[in-house]
């Protein structure tokens, strides 16, 4: 892939980069530094670092603090970057300075390069464009990296998330109405219990997700600040007086997202709450995926061992050694995914209290993992509603088999008989395998006229009508 | 304790209980199937379940469900119960069913045996009030337990946390607004970095105890919602239609607090996913206060080797073998309260995501670790204040003394004569060991005049103010 | 409980102490500045004081550093500190100085108290024996409170979670080879697949706890070493040289534990590796223990629309609305003390990360969890070994019904016809609603004769046994 | 990169597959089904699963289950997996069949479709190498792939991480070496406390990292039994009998490695708590990096205004916006890496946990974790040696200046005037700003030969060597 290097220098002094690349000295000099592992930012955080680089450029023209030659390359050149057209040239891992700064000096390096050439001057010549004094003009890594965090964040919680989490809630509430007029046997404690219908079930499912996204909603008014304008330390120095609200409007226009400039800029680069916030909302969302899933897949055991009352759709075969076996797969990929999100919620907890001072240093596994939650729930929360919510039939045969059966429709009796009664027909019942029918009957405290009307399944679905 | 025994009776038989105790038959099987542990439910739950319990009774009062004479000895029952009176009445372990039905037996059994004596009769007769069919009338434990949980955790957020940390957010605030002009070093990667004052960094702490208080507000839309009237399986089976919002009111009167019935009864019976949302939000302010508590004792760290900006409050003798040594105790407490937290966090999380078809069997250990981590957030938070914040005196002398020394004034040149060749002056004076003058002035880049125009540490602490 | 107070002090001054309690100044102290929750050590760690306390006075009296008499009378207090007698006098919560230093110097208050008592002093006076310079001699709470932390871990391991495991083991192996005839389905993704015999799925749960077992016992050689001797920073100053040896040799003697000297008291000190290591085992007993109980309760479901394989113990009512329904509440109480023990090990991980310097002052904290963790699985088991497992019976129609149902019996066609052949027998049994052995004749494939000579269920619990 | 498709069929049917790829059938649904995330197993991950393939192909020659020639084609297919040259044919996501069967299968059809190229047939043809009669042979995904988890994690351990710590612990104790004349002042509480050596404290880092490796170690035993011979439930169903062992011979010859066949192959599908274990003993080797990393940086900190004891290599400049400043950004991406095992450590926890009946579906999300922790602690220790421990030196001159300041050195008076007095004297020092000699002096307590006689901060590195 190389042809060759050019010379690129920092106050380190000079170092070799490959010449089809347009990075810069400090970015090849944490190549090497840091050959830890191959966690890459995703293309939605290098955009992200695009869109602030742009936008900041916009604010420096405004304040007159970038010639506007110079300024409408970098601008150019930050778009590239924002359409994920140069994704190729950042190459550092996550596991470096933890500030961030050695990936924002990325994003400064190649704008500079790629608008020095587009101003036809030579790379690595830090002129006409110098990665510190006019790309990073205004800035600092302490505050654009963690802006550029909440910019991620918030559009890939806006396009990703949100749009997937619709999807599969419209699917489930599609579902619950199809299902409405099937009276199942309910489960708690995993025992037979009382009966609902399949409608009931789904819709529990549903609500679930519709609070999902009102928990990220929720969320959003402490996503919206963003840091920029408090460059080193949150005081702003180096930034001219009203930087923080001219850069806000800029990336406002820019994204039509309703950024703000954050309250506090101490409290924005030391302490990075927010993504502890939203990666427990995302932590939230995870457990009540994962319930849903694993109902799923317990409520489509079989073929015929199993509870057996949804017939899943088979996508594939299931077994290298089992043939004709065809397995949840779909389920098992969105549980795997969730207890991922758990996990990744630990790691942005502790990342989460360790600041210190004026910085918190666990910016790169703060983003990283709070965007790879994002893209992993998102992703999988699409192919579990297509690839198996939407495919779904009930076995109406089997559920009402299994409803038939059961005698926890005794408690339709309690408020007859009271109680304790109650209790001995079905345990009287249940020790003789015989039904409910039958063994109330024989306790001579309920009448065959009574029995049939006070069990009725269907009525059992709902609260007592009263008189 | 005991002065003998009584027989109480439940569907496996006659049990012989403490003649002392208002339990009946289900607790003391209870106390006998599960001896794990000796973790009980806080006096927070206690109370929750007998303002269920009470509000319940009217609801069922104005249904004609109950008997109005049996209906207010419960009501009566319930009140003492709410008050926390009866708290020696529930012995049970947090490990027991999942459902918390034992528990909420036991308050049935404790309310019933209370009302019977209150009503003259004999206790143990379960008449004139029977604890399934009176005073757990139109009730679950499936929909009551939860619906104390809420109740529990809504009335300590806002009567016990949200109080202790708006007093250590004033107490923060008072003391950012007494420190504003104290100029100080900042650290970032806690190296020394471009200064701000010690009101500015103080500041940070406050804005992050504000918005911890903004986070527990964003996330009462999904407590207030109460699963009462759900019964068993979530289809409100056994209760009249209606019954939900008739106890929402009821209870919203009792309690001053803005309940509601939940909007899908399956969801509040089988997820906890609102349990999950708010320790996650308890997680975030957990992390915030480590944040806090950190600095404190670091900036507090002495009284001669360390930074020693702080003065702490010292309020014990620090170490049985070093004489004299006084230490950081409440940051300690706090910090080590945080990592609770967040264990129970996790705890919390996994027990969430583990709800099985029509019923989340993990309520108690959910229950128990929200409310112990508010329980200890609101207790920490509020001596940390009290013994630690509210005495803090800075020690202006040490924080000129390291603010003077600092090579990171040099920020303030980059403006003026380009980062590298301020990279240069910096790098020169550390070198060499003088002051960034010295250097500034040797580098030839910089005059006196200038040096000392353009370093102003006071004005550092703002954005540049323009022409 | 008050008949007044008497004066204690420290070097802060005087302070006022109940009449009643041996405890002194710094522990009444500690009382008034750490109001935060309501969790105390348990009596396994104040035995541990007691212990290292006894051992650390007749270590003292080897080296002649304590008077005989003195020393005798301190031997005596501590012995009845480690016997737990004086448990009433150790009031301080876990939430306080995290170096336990309240704690440590509440010992040495509670045993100079009871010795200047038994040598009949008067209490607070100091004389004849001094907290600080006597019971404390040689020692500091930075080494102490660590040598307890082991001496209880180890203590409550040996002694209760491994006996506790020991007989869950013993109660599932027992079950394994009462269940070794009894052919099942085997269910792999929740699916049917091939068969095993009940015992071979008993015998895995029994192997987890054995191995629950190996792996506490690999752990021990980081347990036994103790940080006694390290004093303050781990340097043994105020110390004599060979300290630590003798007093390992002495507690080894009183517990007839094989505790030995830590290689290295800077680490033993400033880190709990050790403590992060056994929760480490500890969360991982928990997962096994709660795949086991996971697996009993869902094969344990109905009793008529669940699996249904095992009729477990009904030890108790289960609902309070459902009359006659039994739950698998020993297994809903052993998943949530597993899910605990998850949340416990997260605590314990973040605070044994964050030692500082010569001493890690999360020791409180680590020490709740682990200990809690340990009782709460030491007695869980236990419960569910006498409570669940024993008494469980397995459904053998039930069992059998299922099994012959199956089509995955398929898989032993695979080595005579391929793979594809047999999947595409078992899909075409699925899709028609026949048996497996109808679709198979229906197929060509397979002749009657080979149908019955290739399929047995029993054979098929065991690999081929070759020609 | 394509060029063409061909066709490939499974029990599903026929389906296109890119004309320059081995995989077949199975794995390109999967790439359809399966649009999750990025996540890929790793290099190690694959070499492991061709290790397993290859001597799974030679136990079935030695059971003459394969013909030979068939046989060895598939060993020369499975050589190339397993030496990485075939990485680009593994495109699947971690987010699949949680058996791994997708990625077992992609193994199976890879390697069958490579023999059959190198046996001069047809791709796709299945003829003369079937992926599932002949790869497949005597082996299930539910057993292979477990046993691909546990040898490439032992590989890994063993080949990259404890080279990697013995890297770090061999620096660690150079350094304690180097340093173990220099008295430095001890921290306790972040507060002064008694002198030590820096060669003392930097041997309890490498103390701790030798524990690290004796963890692995100890874990070693439940990683080196193998699934393998378990088949489909664990029974070995369409294996021959001696399956297992002559597996484990097979590989234990390829890799050099002790592996051995695990006693009960039940528990080996079902449940993953080896892997549970062996994550527990890379979270608590996280716990003490973290340790070590966060003190190198806190004594490095500064330059000026810090605690500046020790001086840390300078490999890049610092910040974008701050001239000169250098920052322990080795030491940052070790913490980071570290919250993060801390993170993928609770997610094996969970899915750990999360085993149902004879299968644990969580294989391939515990696999990735506990590999990328492996890789990330292992790259991460090397890169903080190289570039941060190996270039450390001390500040002798800052060293002293603030072990001579300390009060903390009148602990040494404890024993000989009381801790009461001693305490005294320090209190005055304090409060009068005074050096410990003068207060000492003045308290009349000691006598000014007594004082130099007693105050030696070298010899308070040790024990009192007696008399």
């Amino acid at each position: 892939m190389s042809s060759g290097t050019r010379q690129e220098s920092d106050s380190f002094g000079i170092i070799e980069v490959p010449s089809e690349r347009y990075w810069g000295a400090q970015t090849q000099r944490s190549l090497g530094n840091f050959r830890i592992g191959a966690d890459r930012f995703p293309p939605s955080f290098i955009r992200a670092l695009g869109l602030v680089k742009w936008a900041a450029a916009m604010a420096n023209m405004d304040f007159n603090l970038l010639d506007r030659k110079i300024g409408e390359a970098i601008v150019s050149a930050a778009k590239e970057v924002a359409e994920n057209r140069l994704d190729d040239h950042f190459p550092l891992v996550v596991w470096q300075t933890g500030s961030g700064t050695q990936t924002n000096m990325n994003a400064n390096e190649v704008i500079a390069n790629r608008a020095i050439e587009i101003l036809g001057g030579k790379m690595g010549a830090k002129d006409p464009v110098h990665p510190n004094d006019h790309v990073n003009r205004s800035q600092s890594s302490n505050d654009t990296f963690p802006t550029a965090m909440h910019v991620a964040v918030v559009e890939q919680l806006r396009n990703a998330l949100v749009p997937s989490l619709r999807h599969l809630q419209e699917a489930l509430s599609a579902k619950a109405e199809s299902f409405e007029d099937i009276v199942k046997i309910g489960r708690t404690h995993l025992q037979d219990a009382t009966p609902l219908t399949l409608g009931q079930e789904f819709s529990g499912y549903a609500r679930q997700v519709e609070l999902g996204m009102d928990r990220i909603r929720a969320a959003m008014p402490r996503l919206h600040p963003l840091a920029q304008g408090g460059t080193a330390v949150g005081t702003g120095l180096n930034s001219p007086a009203g930087f923080s609200e001219t850069f806000v409007e800029r990336i406002a226009e820019i994204t039509h997202l309703p950024f703000e400039s954050a309250t506090n800029k101490f409290e924005a680069l030391a302490a990075h709450d927010a993504m502890v916030e939203i990666s427990g909302v995302l932590n939230t969302i995870a457990a009540s995926l994962f319930k849903i899933a694993q109902d799923i897949r317990f409520l489509g055991s079989g073929p015929r061992s199993g509870l057996g009352e949804l017939k899943l759709p088979q996508n594939e075969p299931g077994s290298s050694i089992m043939p004709g076996k065809v397995n949840p797969t779909q389920a098992e990929a969105l549980t795997m995914v969730c207890v991922q999100i758990m996990g990744n919620h630990t790691a942005v907890t502790v990342a989460g209290s360790q600041g210190n001072f004026e910085l918190n240093v666990f910016k790169p596994v703060i983003a990283h993992n709070v965007l790879h939650s994002i893209r992993l729930l998102a992703d999988a929360a699409q192919s579990f509603t297509d690839n198996c919510i939407a495919g779904i039939e009930p076995d109406r045969e089997r559920i009402a088999e299994l409803m038939e059966r059961s005698l926890m429709l005794v408690t339709a009796l309690a408020p007859h008989i009271g109680y304790d009664a109650a209790a001995k027909i079905a345990k009287s019942a249940h020790d003789k395998g015989v039904t409910l029918r039958e063994a109330a009957l024989e306790s001579g405290a309920v009448s065959a006229e009574d029995y049939d009307r006070w069990i009725d399944p269907k009525a059992m679905t709902e609260p007592d009508p009263g008189d």
